[in-house]
């Protein structure tokens, strides 16, 4: 049933208590986000790091001003404080509570970011036929640190992380094509092939997420992956800051093709 | 001086013989193409062999009708029994003669075909900062017979002829973008890395033009070539077929721009 629901319904279903598992899956065809929310004098070098850094850190949103809530262009009744099915609370860059309602914590400088996910171009890549390894072995997609460096604003800085599917060569082409239609959920990949090229030692071992099969023929496909800015975050370690719980996104009102350039 | 000519000056240079060289590097900016002429007994084969297989064949413009001299949408003055530098006329699939007019030639019942040809490509990958290894070699590009069939339409049929251009994936990825954006001049690569994946034995020894150099860490990349409906041609046996001769390429009025999609 719950596959059938709005994103609006889904988001009053989260606010009310009755939905709090993964978002994955839910309200196909619809943009779900990354979250991280800093206090206003992190946010000005934050939006700058996402702004030197479009393909790890895609921002499909921000709110219009510290301490606002609503961001009525991803929904017109969206609130951050209670349409997230599980928070994350971070002090000092330590992960310090998981919740899922940041109302009692709500300060008015706080600035909320909201950072494209690959579940949007993965969907296209599904529509077209192609086999996105992690989803058809019901893994998470398998993801890398990386020795490319992340252009630096202020007090955030890192290295690129990657997630990684593989294709045979003509899918490989397919999906680049795909990808570039869609720059704000990280567009075209960065690399493919060598992982050592960009500092992967082993490419069964991956720094986040699970291993996925790579079959003879096939060459491993790397993108921009939206834990760089949640790692830029952990190392920059701001004294207070919120994200999402891995897999509990916000689910946006914008279908996924409301993104694609062309 | 030459370089600065309009395509419609340097049809006309061509045309009273002032001109009887190489196009390439012509009239930079305007689309050049390879020319097939062919019996109209063979042409609604032949056609059907381009609409299957668009990547190697695509169709930049056909005569109206059978002994039809001119197609004003290329050019308002184009003529092509006299707008070629140097054509070659086969029999049975023999290479007969080469001439630079082919007015003594011309019959009622022979249908032209321009078909997309590299230098489309070559020129936006250029303009983007890539390096064309066999432009900067000062090399023919290097093409090789595969094992992926065309798709076969009466009597024409074959393997896919492919161009070879080695990039760092980086680049490959960026090559794969603006080769998109080309369709009607092979438009995207058809294959990359491993070449006995597509048949190739030995990538230094190409079937047709020069090897170039790979570098390490680049990946060969393969696009459809031009080659192919003329050895589908060679392969049919028509007992009477023009060509252009290799390099000698009509030259357009269409600016390159025109032929991206996006």
């Amino acid at each position: 049933m719950t596959a059938l629901l709005s994103p609006q319904q889904l988001r009053q279903q989260i606010r009310s208590g009755q939905f709090s598992a993964h978002t994955s899956g839910q309200c196909q065809g619809y943009v779900q986000c990354n979250v991280a929310i800093l206090p206003k004098d992190w946010a000005d070098e934050f939006l700058k790091f996402c702004q030197f850094n479009p393909k790890p850190c895609p921002l499909v949103a921000m709110a219009a001003a510290p301490g606002d809530r609503h961001i009525t262009e991803i929904g017109e009744d969206f609130d951050i404080c209670t349409d997230v099915p599980r928070y994350r609370v971070w002090r000092d860059g330590q992960l310090d509570q998981e919740v899922d309602d940041i109302q009692p914590l709500w300060r008015d400088d706080l600035v909320t970011f909201l950072i494209g996910c690959s579940f949007s171009f993965e969907e296209a890549l599904l529509a077209d036929g192609l086999d996105i390894r992690n989803l058809s072995e019901g893994k998470n997609v398998p993801m890398y640190d990386t020795n490319i460096a992340c252009r630096s604003a202020g007090r955030f800085s890192g290295n690129t992380v990657v997630s990684m599917r593989p294709f045979k060569p003509a899918d490989a082409i397919r999906m680049i094509q795909i990808c570039s239609r869609f720059p704000s959920v990280h567009g075209a990949p960065i690399h493919f092939g060598d992982p050592a090229a960009i500092g992967i030692s082993d490419i069964n071992q991956p720094d986040y997420g699970e291993a996925v099969t790579i079959h003879p023929g096939e060459v491993p496909v790397f993108t921009a992956c939206g834990v760089t800015p949640q790692a830029a975050i952990m190392e920059a370690k701001p004294p207070f800051c919120i994200t999402h719980s891995p897999g509990f996104m916000v689910v946006t009102d914008l279908p996924n093709s409301h993104l694609a350039i062309f």
